[in-house]
């Protein structure tokens, strides 16, 4: 069981999400981190790849200098983790797949629906594997939700709660330098949403994977409470899907007391699912007409699809960084089927197309505000 | 201290908030059941009479009837509960109120906006108390919410989150028999709402009690899931105050693993609050940037207006009956005020005008939803 | 259905007890307060009669004087509440019982195990009911665990953990001047016992009330940590029942965090219980090998003896005073029972026998103690 | 920043704990697993590692002989996990530790009492580090904890409850084959303790930990409930420390319901703690007399000690892996200062001492429950 060879563009010193994919990648020991271009300078990339025990002849200034020498490379990478601002994803992303190096990219996929449109293109055109880093996807219990829907655990749906508060953006954090929150609410780098972007899209994409049910409209109301916020700190959206089932999606960085508090309810004709990512190996599962049951991660009741990606027994809390790892996991056994020349097989893993339609959700999200929260479908 | 006579009109045997108002007009000791009209037969009424000891001679099967008498006898019913099905209230609460006799009366205020105006107009010709049982104010630590946003201990405030979910209309109930749920899904009884006027009402209401913030407009997508159903069972609504702030009210009676699941979320500049209607002794503060407090009922940090309402020491869970019997001691208050020729200080009792505006709350719902969730005001 | 005529001793102006006793004597409408001897002095019964709004003649210095007034009148009191400090308890319930005046008595029956077996005597010559509020037993999910423990949902028990910590004596606050922690904490009024006769009784008894274990032997560690005190004011006891299983007891007044805090987990060969009063609606049950179910009050999966003693629906928070009301209920069955000639049958009520288990319990709890945790039985 | 080469001892295929050892060592990039002897049989060992990419030249059937080549190799491994069952820690680490290989070792010490003090003895002779994984110390929130109790937040200590239950030995599952059943309640193979020495010496440690409390001495009634059982599977511990304060210690494994269930609960003069394995990322804080204040890993009132051991940010839980990480990053510093020839900080990993004290604990409640629960110390 080789590592795969694994390079990194983005994720320099003091960037947060760099140093989560890192240790996801190890994690499970499917990767190896071999080569970065970890900041757009090569003077910064070297530092932090000095840091990581990297050799120089690895650690790049330019990423499209990193994709044409490592794809000369006799050993050079065959995958690669783009952890830059969003507006770097696409074209980051295009150099490595024109290569035939597969990506794992992090949310949301790209800055604008252009671009979103043509990195689908360009994985289209790729015999890479695409991996997007929807990380609260690779949760066990999240796993088991979406096995139950699909078992029919809640019959039919009817109503989907989902909500992403934080606080972390009540002042204006991006007036003091802080690094986060300086690209974060600059639509240059991360795009016409705020909330919506870096976290509704997270809550979007858990809807979609958990129930599978396909948006018809949405109508938003989008607000920058703090004065001169470039972007979106609170969305209200209304959800209407095609199957019949509604919903609602809140998220917002601008509510005290939240941390990271992405919860999502989905209610059927003949039951109810509960879950909150700040106890993620707790599932709250009420069949209409009995007592609510407590389901834990790798505890009994657990599904199949739940300790599949489970490591140790329940009750041993696994968090954040082992779904995110279980994300590499799964991108590794991917990669492998690819090469051992097997088709691989539908996957539970957030594609390039999952990411098209968080773009196009922050893109739904933007116009129906800007029309007084009118209903508008995703332009995907 | 001598009790205040009391009559009720409706809560005969199987009604469940006649016995609420029964127990909490009792709580402490204010008030004495000495009449009523608990059925719409004469027969029937006695029946429920005398299970409650009251002579016959005191026991009536019509309201105009028992409105007449009573105020003829020497000791007739200072005050009267009304406990009926919501299309009763105004004619039976006009008959009282024209007599000078109070009226405590159950929420929603009336089945329609124009009984609801009505009732308004007979309250303000009548010298008589009105009080409204929207009970949820009555919790302590919904009076030391109130209290902090009032006290600025949130700043100004921005977002605001109610929802109270249900689960016992998933199901057909109405057509098995059961009572409670006929008349409450029969839009002749119990007016156009269904989840909005049941409980959203009572969401609405709190969000008013709790901050204050006058409703600007509000959008609403109403679902009747299920089959047959004749009023909403299911309400997602977006709200937007006058004074900035921006919300999000969810009620659904089809969301199974929920019995009552009210729950406040208010967020301001400096601050949030969290509270929750099945474990009402505790309320979560955050002073943004510091950690959270849990603030309970007469514990540490409670604020006087909780401590004014509050009957036994921390940790001692008060419920709902006390919350109800808050609103009966205070109305007993008002009612003493009066007598003494006092004028009665602004109270936080829920009045007529805050009936009309739940009435007017459930028409918005209905009008939005209606025009495709278009944003409309209160037609107060 | 008469109301049972109740005259109270102790419970003036301040006391914590007496206030709840006359709200849950009230809450389910069987009782009416005609008489009282709320304190020691004429003068100052009047005053606190005079709040209640009971007429002088029917206010009382003295507890003897009262009881052989009484039960001359021909309206005179029925039964009585005995809400004193524990001293008082015996020789003011011995003059009630001696005229055939029901008791209901506050806990611990006695502030000395020679008193509680005169008490239990007297009780046995008299053909007077003999209730002893301890509240917790009439918790509608404390009924349940009862009933799930009887119907063998747990197998054989092996485990019991109950614990009661609180915080209120942490500090002197009987130097203070504070009433309660004034008597509390004085042996000639309290009894031997602190934390063990202030709440270790209601832990106990709820051990002996939910599972029906027989104690075989208790070891126990009793301390005095703030300086001066004169009983304890922690206390760790280790339990062995009859039946093979085995406790542990944990009583505290100086944890800080803990306002009320008394839990009880049984754990037994196939499954188990756990319970906490600050949240009293929801009992966890596990059976052995499935996932852990949440049983609510008035919920799905509660068992009739928990609905038999619920007012409201599931999900509308009973409290406190409904569980101390529950008693006030069954006594006046029990007190009903008796007057129509029908022998009262068993009943879940807590008797005098209880009472004189619960001052056994402390009394051996402090003979261990004082032989340095040495294994003793109780000397009932 | 190069990484340790690591050796491991046990682990083998469906090993528990050897993966946990594997990932933690992996996680912070600290260490690179070289060299293992899986099982005690070579064809065994050599598939296990295989399984995990090693080549068969670094793959040993004898933990000895691996000591002794690994010692010659020049790359050679520099520490050594050993992640046997308990009867095995003595016998393995001398051999490595004579070679001056550091040694990670998992709880508790050893089997027995005299191997635990011949361990103390072989790694005093030794300039190898010796870190104990008891990795409960390892969650930021208990640094904090100990942090906080350092500083004085609490005042003098009072009262220290700690519990560990546990459910999955409710049944003898020892007598179906299962592995980890086997050795666990296997004296021979586990030592005197079974719920003490699996999980006690945890809870015991934890206590020291976060107190830093000497016991003076203990009662102990521990219990054998599944027949058969060679071991206690539930003990009831009372605890008496050198300074004033007092404890409780309950360890099960037959309590259904609970799946690792460790809590630790401190109180004192002036403050309270509160926090629960299941939870980790929460530590619950009450000055005495003021609101409990929820304090998160990484969030606002985060010390500076816990904050040295968190990776991501607040309400990105993370948990057990993390944990046992932390001890590894520990040992790596520690193993780094090493070999600079600095002499190694007083640091917070639990040693060789404490593992000592661990193997004291279990043999002091077996001699406690022996003799009825006498109260005895602990033979360091």
């Amino acid at each position: 069981m080789n590592r795969i060879r694994l390079g990194m563009v983005g994720g320099g010193r003091d960037a947060f999400i760099g140093a989560v994919h890192r240790i996801a990648s190890r994690l499970d020991d499917r990767f190896e981190l071999v080569a970065g271009c970890f900041a757009s300078t090569a003077e910064k990339s070297r530092a932090s790849g000095a840091d990581l025990g990297l050799p120089d002849g690895r650690v790049y200034g330019d990423f499209t200098e990193m994709a044409q020498r490592e794809a000369r490379l006799k050993s050079g990478i065959e995958a690669v983790a783009i952890v830059t601002p969003n507006h770097v994803h696409y074209p980051a992303a295009r150099e490595f797949l024109k290569r035939g190096i597969h990506v794992i990219c992090d949310k949301p996929l790209t800055s604008t629906l252009a671009d979103a449109r043509k990195l689908v293109a360009a994985a289209g055109r790729s015999n890479a594997v695409f991996v997007l880093t929807h990380n609260y996807t690779g949760y066990p219990m999240i796993r088991q939700a979406r096995a139950m829907v699909g078992d029919g655990a809640l019959g039919k749906l009817r109503v989907v709660q989902v909500e992403y508060p934080q606080d972390w953006l009540t002042s204006a954090l991006e007036e003091t330098g802080q690094k986060q929150a300086g690209w974060r609410t600059d639509p240059a780098r991360s795009g016409a949403g705020g909330s919506t972007g870096d976290i509704g899209t997270h809550a979007f994409n858990l809807v979609r994977f958990v129930t599978g049910l396909e948006l018809e409209s949405l109508a938003a109301d989008l607000q920058s409470f703090v004065p001169g916020r470039r972007v979106d700190d609170n969305a209200h959206v209304l959800l209407r899907f095609k199957e019949g089932a509604r919903g609602m999606l809140w998220s917002s960085q601008v509510a005290p007391g939240n941390e990271n508090g992405l919860r999502l309810r989905v209610y059927g004709e003949t039951g109810g699912l509960d879950w909150a990512q700040e106890e993620p190996n707790k599932l709250w599962f009420t069949p209409f007409g009995e007592a609510t049951r407590l389901l834990t991660r790798a505890g009994p009741g657990a599904h199949a699809a739940a300790a599949a990606v489970s490591r140790i027994p329940a009750g041993h809390p696994e968090g954040y960084l082992e779904a995110f790892a279980t994300l590499y996991g799964e991108a590794a056994d991917q990669i492998h089927a690819l090469r051992s020349g097997t088709i691989p097989e539908a996957s539970a893993l957030p594609s390039v197309r999952d990411g098209l339609e968080g773009v196009a959700f922050v893109d739904a999200c933007v116009r129906s505000s800007k029309r007084n929260g009118a209903w508008v479908s995703l332009a995907t």
